[in-house]
């Protein structure tokens, strides 16, 4: 898979070096190699390690109960007058010791290890001060430490405003920037800075304010944009040069030719569009006509979409959105890769790329995007070490 | 979970006894069994082997072809014209040997199993012929003596009409009704008779004549009914005492008062709802006023839901059809079991019943639904022997 086609190698071969993929190419015109071990992989696929850019995988509880409850009707303000919502999952998270995020979150991100997901992104976001957003970011940082997958951090203080702010919302975004930011990138506890554009979230004005920040302390930037309402976001984090504008299903067409411009990857995230029984879908052939590349990501979260399947992803990508098993699949691959910014080194099978990939039992790549549900057994290459 | 609800026993406990149970309630009401062996399950939940009523899980090859053709924009002619559809998987089935069948239906109901199901119905109908039917109803009664759950044979000879027939319909439900049923019958090879009543399958004269043979055998009744448009098909099934009537996005309010007036469960599907995009829902009101039991099923079909998860199919239930956790668990435990006939011995904890169960590491029965995709991990217990 490059450039976003399958780009299918039949009776291939590859080489491994010290975490590396050395060679890669067709069976029969690979060099006489010394290799210490040898596997013979007969029938089935070989697929990159998978890659889940977006990710609210950390937090603290869960929202079963207040789904539970939305399924029996009852309403938003009553299970907001119950203290329900993301401030319960602020609450949960502020409550929860960093070693409890790390358990609940190893638990989920397993579940997407098992289907071969290889490389996360993972934000922080319901800590919402100053001491719980570094908290789930250290969180963050030990899950990298401990799990066979390239874990990418990424500060998402800017999701909302907390409780205390509730009065003075710029307080809190000058907090992220004079306080946070700063600590974040002298720690080195982030690789990027995320914001949430939407109306009940963050202005494009205050967006920009974090924006700023973020890009003088050299931290790339990606958005949560037009998600609900069209507040131009996309385009505003093009013009930030931003890694991903994610969600987009109210995305424009100056949203798109922005994010042309600047090389910014549409993610998209049919999982919410799913739960929340959204009708507009995002602008594909936009994207296609002008040539952004398209990422799917699972969006885990516990509110709107508790996700435990990057596969089950694909099937909605493409049955939801439209999109063809190839692009599917390229969307968790290179591209989701480009969305990480990691794109010279995840995404393909290339020499002098990580050796992450996957084995599935399965006669055809669109196969992974066909099964509906479930966990296909598969064999997970994590840099050159089976697991 | 005893007549739908959820009936929690907290801190409960099991007795099991020649792979029954023997006893079930509280812990500390519990009398001083001589235990041969004893075993503590701390934390989590326990809920009865999971129930998939409704699934063609035995096919030859698959459809991911053309599913990803569709994808790429052929039209259905375009596929019709090249072979595709369901009788390109008609011409795989044929060409299958009973091992070959049995094989790749065991990799899919494996997946299934997994997480948590114990009790399966499993449907013929891809034959076509008189052999080949035969053939599949053989593979389902071999899978039967070698997995961990109870199969439930169905014959579904009446899907379609075979291209033999294309000319001569009647013909085919003239060789259904006598030869096929009555080998059926006298082999023991099915335990209950399915049709699809249908504009482009049986008409509900052509169903009537099926069912007056199976009913004459004494095997009982099922019906695809109401799935695409509405004929009756459900009332007419209700008339024969079905055991259920399946899909019914099409089921109006006399084919929901026949329903209850004769016991027949309604079977929702929403893999294949999902899966073709429809917008016509269920009338799960109704369904709900006039005490008609739901249950929900995988429908796994290579052609309209390729399903490998069944606990996808709760989610589903609940988000595209308005269904709450409760029912959709009710729906997959007692009410899954009585579409089978099997509400005596099947689909809910209590003495006298299969010791069928499965442990789940989870806080609450709602995120078994609220959990999206992915697997599950969990323990499970069928007739008595953990998994
Ligand atoms: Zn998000
Ligand atoms: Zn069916």
């Amino acid at each position: 898979m490059q450039g976003g086609k399958y780009q299918i190698i039949e009776d291939g071969a590859l080489a491994v070096k010290a975490g590396k993929l050395h060679w890669v190419g067709p069976r029969e015109t690979m060099p006489a190699f010394h290799a210490r071990e040898q596997h013979q992989l007969s029938g089935g696929i070989i697929t990159p390690g998978l890659v889940d850019c977006h990710t609210h995988l950390v937090f603290g509880g869960n929202r079963s109960q207040e789904f539970e409850q939305r399924l029996n009707n009852v309403s938003y303000a009553e299970i907001a007058a119950q203290g329900g919502g993301i401030l319960s999952t602020v609450r949960a998270t502020r409550a929860a010791s960093q070693q409890e995020l790390v358990a609940s979150a190893r638990w989920r991100l397993d579940r997407l290890l098992a289907e071969g997901v290889t490389t996360v992104e993972i934000k922080s976001g319901y800590g919402l001060d100053e001491e719980s957003e570094l908290r789930m970011l250290r969180a963050i940082r030990e899950l990298s430490e401990s799990v066979p997958a390239d874990v990418f951090a990424t500060c998402l203080a800017a999701h909302g405003f907390p409780p205390e702010f509730k009065h003075n919302p710029d307080g809190w975004i000058d907090v992220i920037c004079n306080q946070l930011l700063p600590q974040v990138k002298a720690k080195g506890l982030a690789d990027a800075v995320d914001a949430f554009c939407e109306h009940l979230a963050l202005s494009p004005a205050q967006v920009a304010r974090v924006f700023d920040q973020a890009t003088a302390l050299g931290l790339p930037v990606k958005l949560h944009a037009e998600q609900l309402s069209s507040l131009g976001g996309a385009a505003l984090a093009a013009r930030y040069d931003a890694l991903s504008a994610d969600h987009l299903e109210y995305a424009t067409e100056d949203d798109v030719k922005a994010m042309a411009q600047h090389g910014t990857v549409a993610v998209l995230l049919p999982g919410a569009f799913y739960l929340l029984r959204e009708t507009q879908r995002p602008p594909v052939e936009l994207f296609r006509r002008y040539g952004v590349p398209m990422a799917l990501a699972s969006d885990a979260n516990p509110g709107t979409s508790p996700a435990l399947s990057l596969r089950l992803m694909l099937n909605m990508g493409c049955t939801l959105f439209g999109m063809t098993p190839e692009e599917a699949l390229a969307g968790v691959t290179i591209w989701g890769a480009k969305a990480l910014g990691l794109e010279q080194t995840h995404g393909t099978l290339e020499a002098g790329k990580v050796a992450s990939f996957v084995h599935w039992p399965l006669a055809r790549p669109a196969e992974l995007v066909y099964w509906l549900g479930g966990e296909l057994p598969c064999k997970v290459i994590y840099r050159g070490e089976a697991q």
